[in-house]
C-alpha cells in the first residue's frame, strides 16, 4: 500500500488544496519491462498547472483527469525491477505524479542518476534538476548574455529566477528582477544577489518603475509570467533584445491578458521565443557538471523551501503558485 | 523650381489623398559637402504609414511633420555635387522622400547603384532595392526554410509577399498566402505561384481555413500585418516554427488588435523576431546579385504597379495601403 495525490477536481482559477485529494493506492504486479521506484523527492512546477485546467492536453502534455495522479517531476529509488536498464536501488529522475511509488518503463523524461555524497538529494529536482537545466538552457541557449548587458527575470523569487538571476550576475550583466513583495524583493536583493528588484507591492506602475530600473532598456528578458509583465517589457526593450519565454504563470489560473505592444519587435529588431527544457535532454550531463561546479565553487547558491510528507504536496503546490514559498518548491517523501 | 508632395495633416485612420499636397519648392544653393539629385523613382512602402501619425516617432526613425517632405525610399540621379563619393551622373538609392529633387549628404541609407542596362530602372526600388531585399532577408536570415516546410505569408499580393511566395517556393515549401480579396487570391495561385490562398473576402474565417491549408500546422509565418492574422497563426504553428515580423499594416491605420495566444510559442517551442532590411546594409551586393540571377534565369518575376509623376504619389500610397495596387508600388519622375 503506499499513497498517491490526485486530482480532485480541476481547479478553476486560484488552486486550492481542495482541488487534491490523497488516496491509497493497492499494490499491484510489475508489468513486464517495467520497475517500481520508491519516490524520495517530488518537484513543484508552476508550468504543471496548465495541464490541471479542465481540456488542458496540447502537443507538449495530456490534460490531468480527475482522479489520476498529479503530473510532476520526480526522483525516486528503483526497488523492483524487470528493465535491464534500472536495477534496484537505482536512483532516478523521471516525469510522473504526487505519489509515494512510481511504476515506469523509463520513457516520459526517465533518467538514472549519479549523486554525489555532498550534495543535497533535493537539489537534484532542483538547481541540478529540470529546474537548473531550465534557467540554464533559457538564459545561456536563448537569451546568450553578453557582460553589460541588463537582463530582467519576472518571478525572480521563483525557483527558476533566483538561478537565472545569479547565472546573468556571474555572467557580468546587470540583473533586474520583477516580483510579488517588498520583503522578497529585499531577499532578492540581500540574499540572492538581484541589482534592483521591482516588487508589485509598493511599485504598481510597473512600466516606471522598470524604466527607472533600466534607463537604458532591457537587453534580455527572461519571462517566466507573461501577460501584462511581457507587454510592459516589450515596450522597453533595447535594439537586438531577446525575450526568453520560459513561463506563463500570470495566465495559468486566470484571463489571459493580451500582448498590445508587439510592434515594438519590429522597430527593435528583437526576439521573442520559447523554450522547453526537455528539448536539451542530451545537454543536461554537461549542463549539471557546471551547475554542480558553480556550487562547489560556491559561485551559485541553491535556495530550497523543503516541504515533508505526500500530504504536504497541495499546500507546497498552491504556496509556490502564489508566491508564499521562495526558490525551489518540493517535498521530500523520506 | 521642383516640387515636392509635404504632409498636409496627420492622417487618423485611413490615409486619404487629402493628407498630403503637392508644393513647389524653390531652388536654394548646395551646402559645402552635400549634392542634389534629380530623382527617378519614389517607392511607396506600407512601413512609412507608421511615421505619418502624430508623435509618431520611435528608434527607428522621427515622425513626419506638416509642412514637411513625406520620407521615403527614392532612387535619383546626381546633378549638381560637392561630394567626392557622389559624382554628378551617378544614380543613388538613398531615404529621403516624395520630392523631385533631393540634396543629400550620403548618409541615411544612401548609396551609389550600379544598374544593368537591361533592368528596368524602376525595379531598382521594387525587386532589386528594399523591398526585394526585405524579402530575402526576412524569408533566408530570420525565416531560415527548409524544403518541405509550409510557409504562410500574409499580405501576399504586396511588393514584399509577391517576392517571399516566389523564393519560398523555389526553396521547396508549400506556400500560402494571406491576402484581402479572392480576385487577388487568384492572381496569386495563377500567376504568382502561391499553392494556396486564403482571402478575407469569400474566407472569413481565418482560423478555419488556414487550419484547411496547413492540415499539419505553420513552420513559417512571414507577416506583413500583425493583430489578427498573427495571433490566428501563432494557435496554429506546428514545433519549432519561426515567426518573421516584417510589417503591421494591420495597426497602421487603426486600433492594435492584441495577441492572446503567445503562450503557444512555449509549447510550440517558436521564434518569433522582428527585422529591418537595414541592419543588412552590408550583404545588399550579394542578394541584389542572387534576386537578379533569379529574375534573368526567369526564376522570379517582378510585379509592379507603377504610376507617373510627382502628383500621382499620394494615389499610389492610398492605394498601396489599401489593396488596390499589386506588388510593388512605385512612382516614376521621367
Amino acid at each position: 500500500m503506499s499513497r498517491a495525490v490526485v486530482l480532485a477536481r480541476h481547479p478553476e482559477g486560484a488552486v486550492t488544496e481542495q482541488d487534491f485529494s490523497v488516496v491509497d493506492v493497492a499494490d499491484t504486479g510489475l508489468p513486464a519491462g517495467f520497475f517500481r521506484t520508491r519516490n524520495r523527492v517530488i518537484s513543484l512546477d508552476a508550468g504543471f498547472r496548465q495541464w490541471m485546467t479542465e481540456g488542458a492536453g496540447d502537443n507538449y502534455l495530456t490534460g490531468m483527469q480527475i482522479g489520476e495522479p498529479v503530473q510532476s517531476i520526480v526522483l525516486g529509488e528503483v526497488i523492483e525491477s524487470d528493465h535491464p536498464d534500472y536495477a534496484v536501488g537505482t536512483l532516478v529522475s523521471a516525469r510522473t505524479a504526487w505519489e509515494e511509488q512510481s511504476v515506469l518503463d523509463g520513457s516520459d523524461l526517465c533518467s538514472p542518476l549519479e549523486v554525489a555524497s555532498d550534495v543535497p538529494l533535493h537539489q537534484y529536482v532542483g538547481i541540478l534538476g529540470p529546474t537548473g537545466m531550465t534557467a540554464w538552457i533559457g538564459l545561456f541557449e536563448i537569451g546568450q548574455p553578453k557582460p553589460g548587458e541588463t537582463v530582467v527575470v519576472s518571478a525572480a523569487g521563483g525557483a527558476v529566477g533566483t538561478v537565472v538571476g545569479q547565472l546573468a550576475k556571474a555572467e557580468g550583466c546587470r540583473v533586474i528582477g520583477l516580483t510579488s513583495t517588498r520583503d522578497k524583493a529585499d531577499w532578492l536583493e540581500n540574499d540572492v544577489g538581484y541589482d534592483v528588484v521591482v516588487d508589485r507591492e509598493t511599485q504598481p506602475d510597473l512600466a516606471g518603475a522598470l524604466r527607472e530600473a533600466c534607463p537604458d532598456g532591457v537587453d534580455i528578458f527572461f519571462d517566466n509570467v507573461g501577460g501584462e509583465a511581457l507587454d510592459t517589457v516589450i515596450s522597453q526593450l533595447r535594439e537586438q533584445a531577446r525575450l526568453v519565454l520560459c513561463g506563463a504563470i500570470s495566465q495559468y489560473e486566470s484571463a489571459v491578458q493580451p500582448l498590445n505592444n508587439s510592434w515594438e519587435l519590429i522597430t527593435k529588431r528583437a526576439r521573442m521565443e520559447g523554450f522547453m527544457f526537455s528539448d536539451y535532454f542530451e545537454s543536461f550531463p554537461e549542463i549539471a557538471e557546471d551547475l554542480q561546479s558553480r556550487l562547489q565553487r560556491n559561485a551559485l547558491k541553491s535556495f530550497d523551501a523543503v516541504y515533508e510528507g505526500i500530504e504536504a504536496t497541495p499546500r507546497a503546490f498552491c504556496d509556490m503558485m502564489h508566491g508564499a514559498s521562495r526558490g525551489k518548491c518540493l517535498v521530500t517523501l523520506d
